[in-house]
């Protein structure tokens, strides 16, 4: 094992009975060990470093832990976690294990959790606490303090706003715990509380919900259902894992693969080449249409096997200036900035963006050509300059095509993410793979074209 | 106009001396307007209105609209803000404005402000609040609670935790407000206080910072100096917004853009094209390169133009699978799954992970010229198949390139991210296209070489 091997750094093993490993150290090799080490390391752990530990760990490797345990075990650390996180423990253990883990739990904790366990896991009920700091209208200030004061004995996991509820549980208004504390105490809580408040319902969507904290600097926002009734409550703290997933899942996506699901050194070896060579097979047989289009032009490439040589350079400003648009039109998508009903906005854009740049790239071509012809020697015909007498013609069809793969690059990039959408897809899946895929055809298409217009006569 | 106009909205503008706009129309029409149409419908919100959305607003909003308001009424926007927010939307003003807008606060927010403002943006000091709900520790609780009540009234953002100082500010420990209040009134503050807390350096990466929270769920983490005095507090909400921003140039680089630090429709078009146009030409010029590998190799293409036929196919396999791979390892970079020195341990894992994968697509390319020189005629020749009498030879050839070039792609993609960061580089900047690009002479290097290897004395 490698330096970070945690039974290595107590040094005594033989000696001592029970060996015992310090937090540090664990947390130091956490993630190159496998689950069974994993387990081994934390049961080597003090009870309170062990606590202290799990709280600290993700879902999925609280799943690990509890799944690896002794039954008894398991109870004690299953019923340490708040209801929405035994949710998301539940969410990471496999079918048949799931049910043996609930029994574990008390009968109420058990009706909460499963009640969590049947919203998706990305939607707001999935991500709510159901236990949150709750008051009457008609109490007053001075009781509302006491009352909370009862109320944090429960495991309220936050009494920082308190949620006024009517006896249906309707969601009234929200008081903020300053709010009560600058109050005189013989003041009502209807007369105090906040009316005008943002109510998230039950299936807002993850990435909606992650929009509306970032944009309004909430550290809780309470969740209802179709009639107003309150949840629960999600907080600040879990949509800083919600974005960072969200963000994950969308980089993968905009990478060529489908969404892992699980840290990169955890993926097992079947599931990282399922979600890798799907799209990667997808896209190699996509790109075979290349080879039809090359074959079509095979008599031009037959009679000049310099145009060849400019393949992979054109195809791919294509692909990148596909890349670049569909990534920025991806994530200001993601964030609110771009809807789909600004599509011809991000149109007009890309079209000026798209031009720019490709008379730019072109040029950059025109001129390499120009500066190679005038630097160096052609191999068969010393008199003629590199590229030979119709250097002007290779370099204006190298450039306009350019100018044309870079601009078609751009547009498809720019709006394949709205038509995906469009369809109820996610538009992070044009990647930049994808992207690059559908443009290369095309690519050489124009190029051969501007060829055959520019070079009929000379080259061709 | 748009149907997005406020104005048309209202619908009677002419008629009234002073038209209103609602604020949901001006929020709906907000993201397609620019700057001065911003500021105009700004102006016409009900005050109420105008602070709720003004709070809405991101730094970046803020301060379009602050330095585009006569100077009284920016007093009075830039004092409606707390501490941290007003060095934000300062960070976003150009240096000429800055000192004028600093003017226009009292002298003890001027001097908050500016002591943040000696911090870099994307450090824990940059994003803390310094007013934050502070004890002594020979308080009792019931003073502490009193205590806290009146701070309340000074703008103090959270009393959710309290943090205990000495005379010289030290931090000595933290009490929750439910610690309080679950707790005999007499105690003292030092014997409730938890001291065993994580404090953040004033120094800390964003990025690092944002990693914290997200494991342990906190809803706020005190600042120190290096002598461990206490200089503000950074909140979850905070780092919502963090995260959101580190992903979005994460995910920006990744399609080969430089960073664009605003939304993508508020970006101008000169900076849009500088942001895009230097990687691209960058890209460009690199990408030049394979030019000489291809000409380098004009005897084969001369001699089978065939070949040139699956040069896209197999230069798009290695970019594909090199973006795969780096994508996937930035992120787990990003998000502390794995550290500079597990490169050998990712390494290994894609190795076999591309191995698998070239062997796959290999596969596929090779049953793909079976195929279809099992089922097409050759135009000239129809006595021999599609790809005449070599096919297998030239399938081989096409097979063992996409292993070769699916595993470069891959082993390049994968290492890349770790060489910039042990270089003191953004690994994200290992985007798409630059690894694309980077396998794409090797690509055909690999391709021609197997290609003289294997069709030597056939087809070449």
């Amino acid at each position: 094992m490698s330096e970070n091997d945690p039974y290595q750094s107590t040094g005594q093993r033989e000696d001592e009975p029970l060996p015992r490993v310090a937090a540090a150290d664990l947390r130091d090799a956490w993630p190159v060990l496998d689950a069974e080490a994993r387990i081994e390391g934390f049961r080597y752990l003090t009870s309170s470093d062990a606590e202290e530990f799990f709280l600290e760990l993700p879902a999925f490797d609280r799943a690990t832990i509890v799944t690896g345990l002794p039954t008894a075990e398991q109870r004690w650390w299953i019923r340490a976690l708040p209801p929405d996180d035994v949710a998301d423990v539940i969410q990471e253990i496999n079918e048949e294990d799931r049910s043996r883990v609930l029994s574990l739990l008390d009968d109420s904790s058990r009706r909460e959790i499963s009640a969590l366990l049947a919203y998706s896991e990305d939607e707001a009920g999935g991500l709510m606490n159901p236990r949150y700091a709750r008051l009457r209208p008609d109490m007053s200030v001075d009781e509302a303090i006491s009352y909370l004061r009862r109320q944090t004995r429960e495991r309220v996991e936050s009494i920082y706003y308190a949620y006024v509820l009517d006896q249906q549980a309707h969601l009234l208004g929200v008081v903020s715990f300053r709010q009560l504390m600058m109050t005189r105490g013989d003041a009502l809580v209807r007369d105090v509380m906040e009316t005008d408040l943002i109510r998230v319902p039950e299936e807002m969507d993850q990435e909606a919900l992650s929009a509306l904290f970032a944009q309004h600097d909430f550290l809780s926002l309470p969740v209802v259902d179709a009639n107003g009734c309150m949840k629960g409550i999600v907080t600040a703290d879990d949509i800083v894992d919600v974005v960072r997933e969200e963000a994950t899942e969308d980089i993968q996506k905009i990478g060529g693969t489908a969404a892992l699901e699980a840290p990169y050194l955890q993926v097992g070896m079947f599931d990282m080449l399922k979600k890798r060579g799907g799209w990667l097979v997808l896209l190699f047989v996509g790109e075979m249409a290349t080879e039809g289009a090359m074959s079509h032009f095979g008599v031009a490439i037959e009679k000049a096997a310099i145009l060849a040589f400019f393949i992979p350079l054109i195809i791919s400003s294509g692909g990148n200036c596909g890349s670049q648009a569909s990534t920025l039109v991806i994530r200001a998508i993601a964030l609110g900035e771009v809807r789909l009903r600004d599509w011809w906005r991000v149109f007009a854009r890309e079209l000026a963006v798209g031009t720019s740049l490709g008379l730019l790239l072109g040029i950059v071509g025109f001129v390499r050509i120009m500066v190679w012809q005038n630097t160096f020697k052609n191999a068969d015909d010393p008199t003629v300059g590199f590229y030979g007498e119709h250097w002007a013609l290779l370099g204006a069809t190298v450039g306009f095509s350019v100018l044309g793969v870079a601009l078609w690059g751009t547009l498809s990039g720019a709006l394949l993410p709205f038509a995906l959408k469009r369809f109820g897809l996610d538009p992070a899946t044009a990647s930049a793979p994808l992207v690059a895929t559908m443009v290369d055809v095309t690519g050489l298409v124009i190029y051969f074209t501007t060829a055959a217009i520019l070079l009929h006569g000379t080259l061709l």
